[in-house]
């Protein structure tokens, strides 16, 4: 499915100069061969300057214990609050959701035996237009960063890239009244992703959390702001999302790892895992408390997916195969939703600019599941007896008394609950054509629903496509071995539901432990993870998963965790732009002006340009003797700190630090343009100031020799998490710049057993 | 416990110059205050020399993919034959310990009405002293590296310390056997951390495997003849063993990743996550079958601790504080386990150097451990009605007929099925006094076990003193709530093995998972998560975990996970040694003998000698060129390559690669003495021959500044997997070597709530 550009064969190249490589191997073009510039990374290489090593000298020990501890305090506080959010979203669902159904069965029924079906139609019609409506406005024009899961875009921060608003408090308050709006409408999509980037977006925003109008420089709250330390609350509010979503606080605590892996402490995931338990534990207590069970925590309902009993999961050897099986659909299934997935997103991007078209688009999408469930309900007249199990607000249609409709069971319930009952129902709860029926037809709403401009995650819309088809399976079992207590179809539909999320998101380490926790079964931990890693085999040889193709598509330069096989032979000459922009270490704010407002670059070598030397075709620009960013450049000039002494003693040095800190807790996206900075001007006069960078600069890079290959900078660059890596030549003079784009562009494509290297074009 | 040095005061001695500042810091001595320079490091960095770089270009991308595909081969069979070697574990226990208390349960019996004790015990001595001779005899004399646990050792692998023979086939067999031996005396070791050890050794042996006699140069095995595929197979095995021991799998990959938490990649969590699965898999499947119901994989016996119900495990919010404050217990009790044993291993170090004498201190432990148990019967004579759940082997003694005596259910079984009974057994089974007395005996028995020269773990003997005094909490509050349902004391049991086994070993996060695993009931996760926190917090205020304080009294420079504090002020120039001993590229056979005979060091930089110069007190040593390995040196010279031309084609490229696969695969350890390398003598005439250098060595290796700060290096050394770091002057010449011990030499304490830095000796 993905298209699959010229081989780079590294024999043949590795002959060939650098220049003339570069421009032979330009990857055919295509919507997954690109990245985008306008990307930048975020920094995680902590700027060891005069500065930092100034408040270390004078703090000492007891402030790395109160830094700790407030780090401590943080981790609890986003599980806390992340736990709230989910609190909310779940008790705002039920509420509306009990209030949706009830109204419109009353309806059903009375329309059934009046013959109104257009109200009943219409009636249903607009409680889902309705909220699609709301959904979809918050998310067109208020915040179109809280649009889909918000998973790829945390993935994406975790992984280095700065990804514009992503953790921004706004986007959660449009992420969650949209998410409520759109599960309400039941659109097919959870509530879950969002609930995943919502616990970021609380990490992010406590990490630079700043009283309005308290100038409380000296709290502690005034240490995090550094990229590294957000970086870190970001990947605990994403698994106490996790944790709040699924009730597995294990699981939340894999995926932060799953797809952050690199550049991981220890104590960090200590940090983390509390969070996650935090979240579990405070979610577990209001809602016992809401459901009217204060304390009593272990109640098995908490559980996500209700506790599965052994009775349903006992499982023979002879099963297996027909779970690995299962997971070899799962990724078939997966790897097609994400093919189409992918040319719906690029028929997106190309036609459904404008903001009214997109609000269509999700009303279209809507009017299209309203009217398919209420048609294969009319449809279809499957009955089955009331039972105690059967679903609340099942209706009774041109059934029996006594008896509803078994498609209503679908349609007349929250996802979760339906998932719920597909897990949970006794043999012989569901016939196979309603069933059937409704798999086509969810399975296609989430494709179309993925990608549509609301706050939709494909979390349980996927496990529930997945555990119909698993139910299928199941019963087609049974009807093969009708006495055998074995062919349990929950016990399928388990399976289903995992390998159809598993082959969709690819994510199967964390997604089986997650299935664990949620399922409260353990024993059962082996038949999922034998299906989901050969999901994860089977649709790897197809696609990407949703969340890599998401990523991809926007250009996010996301480097994997290994470096690209063979490439050896590709060297940091090949990789750098060069020449370098620098700056020598004391220079005219008028230049530095000039140079921030017309390149784009976001780090400058300070360079002694009293040695500068040519060898073979390597122009050197000076001798290295630092690195300065366009953030701190920005803040000087902002605060105007020219023609100032090197500050001299601590006072002066912490006043300096703390500036920057304030800059970036306040606004991280400072910008110049001609001459101002937000209200800030450089006027004429101080052109001609001088700006001494050798305080403020970090003095030691991480730098390569001009012949380092690819997979010794690419290991520099995920191993420490940086943003820049001087170039230099044999004499330490500086000679390029290495950045994460530079690196990106080369990505190692798989395709149905064969693989190969391409490089990627960058659009501006 | 663990004494204080003097506190590095980072203000003043930044002003100080560097060599006074060594001087004066030096910590005081104490027995974990030095690092030994005996361990070297392991080499995780790839040397892309010409070699490398060849045979990538000339095998290409199906070489790539053939690799993985047998990487994932490997851990499979990892994973199969870890669980093999649990297997023989357990069956061989099972049926000596039956046959053990079967006998002595019979003369127990029939003593008791004869009044024929010294006849029983005996009987009993004999049992337990000729196993742990036998256990001893193997450690002592003949695999010293089986000693323990092992799981220490490999932590320390995985930290990139080469620690002598912790993968090695010997030591696998040793330990198994040793183990058993041990086990079967009932002395206070589990079999669980040797089951640690032996995956890890089945995944060290299985990277270097070669059939003998076969020239198997092109099987896929030859390709992971490096660090670090070795490490990641060592990862791998120790995850399988913890898998097959706890029947844990997401445990085994947390465990892994806890104690290795560096240069991780998604791929490689795949790939441990598979031998888990595979481990936990085999060993279901063949014990079902030992059990005599093949199949039925999910039967709960096969969880280790036993299946919890919720009826057990169901708890009230206000019990919270009471697992909170048993965790505190456990902190305490760990701490004090571990400070005792501590102040004995130093004791071990002194007087027990003797290999009799470390024959009768194991014979001495065993004769306490089966007369404390023996005597203890014979005082206390609690009686209970024989029940269904009664232990098997429960002698009568004095009591009544259908009564057994108590405290035989603790010494008449092996110590996980004790375990399982006090998690299980209904309310009224144990009475406080025998428990208390068991509690008391146990505990002191593992503290002297502990370091003892047997192959013994401390996994179970700590579940079992923890569940021990956790059931001892359990009956005091079934007095105070005689009638309320939560207080079971089966729970507090289960809460006080974990917080005391977490106490002792601070591996929480992983053990959290195991326990919840082990136990098959996931809603008992956050009260154990509580639980172990609370330890783990408590604990790290008065000592080390075991396995740390056991690493670290051996002197091994282990990384942790991030760079002590406040370390900024610390430079490159404070930490290399210097000058560092260098190579031209070409260079006279005479001069690397020299140097390799009376210089002890691992890494030799390549260095362009006509460029030296003198910055300040900096003195250089040449433009670096390289880094040479002293194990690649070696190679060449057994292989004499001397005065040869560079090899010019693939061909020879391939030749050279092997040569150095093959040392590496047969022969780790090769050392040059007098001109001899094992059975190669290189020749006088020899001496004036010439090697050069240039093919084979690392054309690119790392390299920092001389002002990079400790943090910096130290971030590097740990996210790369390094073992030497060149330091260079301002113009790119080499002026010192940073190594793994140099960095280690600094170590944060914290003792009750004060931290610092301190640096340790290195002893010769």
């Amino acid at each position: 499915m993905i298209p699959q550009p010229k081989n780079i064969n590294p024999s043949s190249s590795a002959s060939t100069s650098s220049s003339s490589r570069l421009r032979t191997v330009r990857a055919k073009s295509s919507s997954l061969s690109f990245i985008s510039s306008k990307y930048e990374s975020l920094d995680y290489d902590t700027c060891e300057n005069q500065l930092l090593v100034d408040e270390e000298n004078t703090r000492g020990y007891p402030y790395i214990i109160q830094t700790d501890v407030a780090r401590w305090f943080i981790f609890f506080l986003i599980g806390f609050i992340s736990a709230g959010i989910g609190v909310f979203l779940d008790i705002a669902i039920s509420q509306i959701a009990d209030f949706k159904y009830g109204v419109l069965k009353h309806y059903m029924d009375v329309c059934v035996q009046e013959k109104c079906f257009y109200l009943t139609y219409m009636l249903w019609l607009s409680f889902v237009i309705f909220p699609v409506l709301v959904a979809s406005i918050l998310v067109v024009y208020v915040e179109p960063a809280a649009s889909g899961s918000g998973v790829p875009a945390v993935i994406a921060y975790l992984n280095g890239v700065k990804m514009p608003h992503v953790v921004e408090f706004k986007v959660l308050v449009v992420r969650v009244f949209s998410t409520i709006a759109t599960v309400v409408a039941a659109l097919a999509g959870g509530k879950e992703g969002p609930m995943i980037h919502s616990g970021a977006i609380v990490g992010g925003c406590l990490a630079t959390f700043h009283l309005p109008g308290c100038d409380c420089t000296d709290s502690v709250f005034h240490y995090f702001r550094e990229d590294h330390e957000k970086r870190d609350f970001v990947a605990g509010g994403s698994a106490a999302g996790v944790a709040a979503a699924f009730g597995a606080p294990v699981g939340g605590v894999l995926l932060s790892l799953e797809e952050g892996t690199s550049f991981w402490s220890l104590s960090l995931i200590w940090k983390i895992f509390l969070s996650s338990m935090v979240a579990t534990f405070t979610l577990n207590l209001s809602l016992s408390a809401y459901e009217g069970h204060p304390g009593q925590l272990t109640h098995p309902g908490l559980l996500f997916f209700g506790k599965l009993n052994d009775s349903i999961t006992n499982y023979e050897l002879f099963e297996l195969p027909i779970f690995i099986g299962m997971g070899a659909i799962g990724g078939l299934l997966g790897s097609v939703f994400v093919a189409i997935n992918m040319r719906l997103a690029v028929f997106r991007m190309k036609f459904i600019k404008n903001k009214w078209c997109k609000l269509l688009e999700a009303l279209f999408v809507a009017f299209l599941t309203a009217t398919s469930g209420i048609v294969s309900m009319y449809a279809l007249d499957y009955c089955h007896p009331v039972t105690e199990t059967s679903p609340k607000y099942a209706v009774k249609m041109f059934c029996k008394d006594k008896e509803f409709n078994e498609l209503s069971s679908f349609w007349f319930q929250r996802a979760e609950d339906t998932l719920r009952s597909l897990f949970h129902d006794p043999k012989g709860s569901y016939t196979s054509v309603p069933l059937f029926v409704f798999f086509l037809l969810y399975y296609t709403m989430s494709i179309a629903t993925t990608g549509l401009s609301v706050s939709a995650g494909v979390f349980v819309p996927s496990l529930l496509a997945g555990a119909s088809w698993g139910r299928l399976i199941g019963i087609g079992i049974e009807y093969f071995f009708p006495h055998s207590e074995w062919a349990e179809p929950a016990k399928y539909a388990v399976i289903g539901a995992a390998a159809h999320l598993g082959g969709i998101c690819r994510i199967s380490i964390s997604l089986t432990v997650m299935m664990i926790e949620a399922t409260g079964n353990i024993t059962f931990g082996l038949p999922l993870m034998l299906t989901l890693i050969t999901t994860k085999w089977i649709g790897d040889l197809f696609t990407e998963g949703i969340y890599e193709m998401q990523i991809y598509l926007q250009g996010v330069p996301l480097l994997p965790s290994a470096p690209p096989p063979l490439s050896a032979n590709i060297k940091a000459t090949d990789l750098m732009s060069s020449p370098a922009v620098v700056f020598p270490s004391k220079v005219r704010v008028g230049r530095i002006i000039d140079t921030l407002e017309n390149v784009p670059h976001n780090g400058f070598p300070i360079v002694d340009t009293s040695f500068t030397s040519t060898q073979g075709v390597l122009k050197s620009v000076g001798r290295l003797r630092g690195l300065i960013l366009r953030s701190q450049l920005i803040v000087l000039l902002k605060n105007k700190s020219f023609n100032e002494p090197p500050p001299a003693n601590s006072e002066d040095l912490r006043k300096k630090l703390r500036m920057f800190r304030d800059a970036y807790a306040k606004n991280q996206t400072l910008e110049l343009r001609n001459g101002w900075i937000e209200n800030v001007k450089i006027t004429e006069a101080e052109y001609e100031k001088v700006l001494d960078l050798k305080p403020y600069m970090n003095p030691s890079p991480y730098t390569v020799k001009y012949d380092a290959s690819l997979p010794r900078i690419f290991r520099l660059f995920r191993g420490l998490g940086l943003r820049h890596v001087v170039v230099l030549n044999d004499i330490n003079e500086v000679v390029g710049l290495v950045t994460r784009k530079d690196l990106a562009r080369y990505r190692t494509w798989r395709h149905a057993g064969t693989m190969g290297l391409k490089e990627l074009r960058v659009r501006v």
